[in-house]
């Protein structure tokens, strides 16, 4: 069983089961402390380490069946909140369908794949501040850009972004920390990661598109970042692992990495209930643990509640874009009052979903 | 008087005044309550908001001389820790001579000026788990980069930066913050900020340069970013504020503000005690308001603590360069063992200074 974790709107620590929540502050059978569970956040729990996430998910899986009323609510009752605190938030380019289209629109006059691409996971760090729960609003935001399209367009000036898009990504968050100086193997890096939330990565590309040079995105996607609320284990998907794309030219020795090195997590965006695109992240061809031995080579270290994202993931066929920007070829953005959702599942089980409207 | 804040190794709140170090959990002639100068970190004091800044100044500046002895140690017998918890890490782009220096050497086909660079202020988020506070070492970072220079070159691989270099920075910190949907004009953008620092903005050319295509510096900068252990207050500053360069195209309205909008800080750059470059902050382009009121402006929203820098401040002529890359002209890096500093006056008076040894 999955066994997912999230935080309620009372700080309390809960974990998801059928169609029932339950209050970990209140279940029985568990040898962690009970104050970890009444934090507000998931962070005390992650920083007892992995024995401790290892010990309390047995212990669980046993006693999940015959828990107290005390500790049992109708999954319908209850509220979430930003299961953690978000220490950094990195945001990964992972998926090279994804790269190879962004780039044939961005820049048609060089080769779409960057020239470090193949070599390390491409990245860039986002706004810890703007990560917000599923079901919280997003604002259009405004930036400088260009006010209009083409050889014809006026200079460029302040207004609403009229390029808003999503991207289908997920996101990993640490549990267990590295000290500054420091460096971990991918293998290493495998058992540092909690878990696992689905992520939208919300963008304004004409904002982007004028800022980025030479620094990379900024007001173009500081604006919010949307993030499932509940926590999936990675002990809960190791029967999903798969492996992922043959790496040619072989990484670096600290980037090498046992198969099956993915996750194979079915995700399907929709724009009101309209499905847009279902792709899958099988295909990321830099995997999770990859990406935070990354972080930590240049002995950068990470903390307990740092988030790190996979970018858009995209396939190579027409329906499994992971973008709007993508599915709608650069025509088709999101309007005030759409309703995007990420829904995510592994096999046929359902690991949650992020959903947010647009305001103006 | 300045009267600049820091936070001591028992985690109260000091401040500096002539050679002596008052902790203000035990000065006399305050109304702010006496928990926020036990908390370890500026982060509740500073929460407190602009009005209790200004009250608290008064009244330190009224009572400074007279102080119980057991508020009072000799400066050299205090040791300092980094004075606040970093939210969000911003750095600029803002110093027009270090920008067209730096697209000379980088990027010798192009304009040396982004082509969005006199329309906003181009910045990138950095990583705030690494703001380290000044006397903590610097660990030579590792990366993939080429193995070695120029067309005979082999190809990439992971191993220590041969190109570690240092940059001449000021941070601000952000003391009221602003809810997420909310813009701040840059006009208003001047009372949100708490504080000065002077910054070393550690980078890694020949990492940062294989990397940063096309989402930006990464690992290059993110193994370290040294901070001064004292924060002097913005309202210390105001006779030391001076008119920036004039901006054409004139800036968007939210982007405009009242001259004198730069503050006038000499800025001394040393390796082992040698002098290496002397430069000064009046010539930024965009104002610390103006940063802070473009990071509000995608409705983001700022934090109590969140952090924000220039940029290297280089000068026009040789000798005020902003990094030892520009100084040396590419040929002079950082070897093991280093000392590097940063001092800062305004006028006659030191503001405080930033050091750190660089460790293999």
């Amino acid at each position: 069983v999955l066994l997912p974790y999230g935080v309620d709107d009372a700080g309390h620590v809960v974990v998801a089961w059928r169609d029932e929540v339950l209050d970990l502050s209140r279940a029985e059978g568990l040898d962690v402390s009970r104050d970890v569970f009444t934090a507000g956040s998931l962070n005390p729990y992650m920083a007892l380490g992995p024995q401790a996430w290892a010990l309390t998910r047995r212990q669980l899986a046993a006693a999940i069946a015959d828990q107290p009323g005390a500790a049992r609510r109708p999954a319908g009752a209850v509220r979430l909140v930003r299961p953690w605190e978000v220490g950094d938030f990195t945001d990964f380019y992972s998926s090279r369908q994804h790269v190879e289209a962004m780039g044939r629109m961005l820049r048609p006059d060089e080769d779409p794949l960057p020239p470090a691409w193949l070599h390390l996971p491409i990245g860039y760090h986002g706004r810890s501040g703007t990560v917000i729960v599923s079901g919280e609003p997003v604002f259009r935001p405004s930036g400088i850009r260009p006010s209009g399209i083409g050889p014809g367009a006026d200079g460029p000036e302040y207004g609403p972004t009229g390029r808003l898009d999503a991207e289908v990504e997920l996101g990993f968050v640490v549990g267990e920390p590295v000290a500054r100086g420091h460096t971990l193997t991918a293998a290493e890096a495998e058992g540092h990661i909690f878990g696992l939330v689905i992520l939208n990565d919300w963008s304004a590309r004409d904002i982007q598109a004028f800022e980025y040079r030479p620094l990379g995105p900024f007001l173009g996607k500081s604006f919010a970042t949307s993030i499932s609320p509940w926590v999936v284990p990675m002990a809960a998907l190791d029967r999903f692992r798969i492996d992922g794309p043959v790496q040619d030219p072989a990484p670096a020795p600290y980037l090498k990495v046992a198969e099956p090195r993915n996750v194979d997590v079915r995700l399907q965006l929709s724009v009101n209930n309209t499905v847009i695109s279902t792709t899958s992240s099988d295909s990321l061809y830099w995997s999770p643990a990859q990406q935070l031995a990354h972080l930590t080579a240049n002995g950068a270290g990470v903390l307990v509640g740092d988030l790190f994202a996979t970018g858009a993931i995209s396939g190579s066929t027409p329906g499994t874009e992971g973008s709007l920007m993508e599915a709608g070829g650069g025509s088709r953005w999101l309007a005030d009052g759409d309703v995007v959702t990420i829904e995510g599942w592994c096999g046929s089980e359902s690991i949650g979903s992020v959903t947010a409207e647009v305001r103006p």
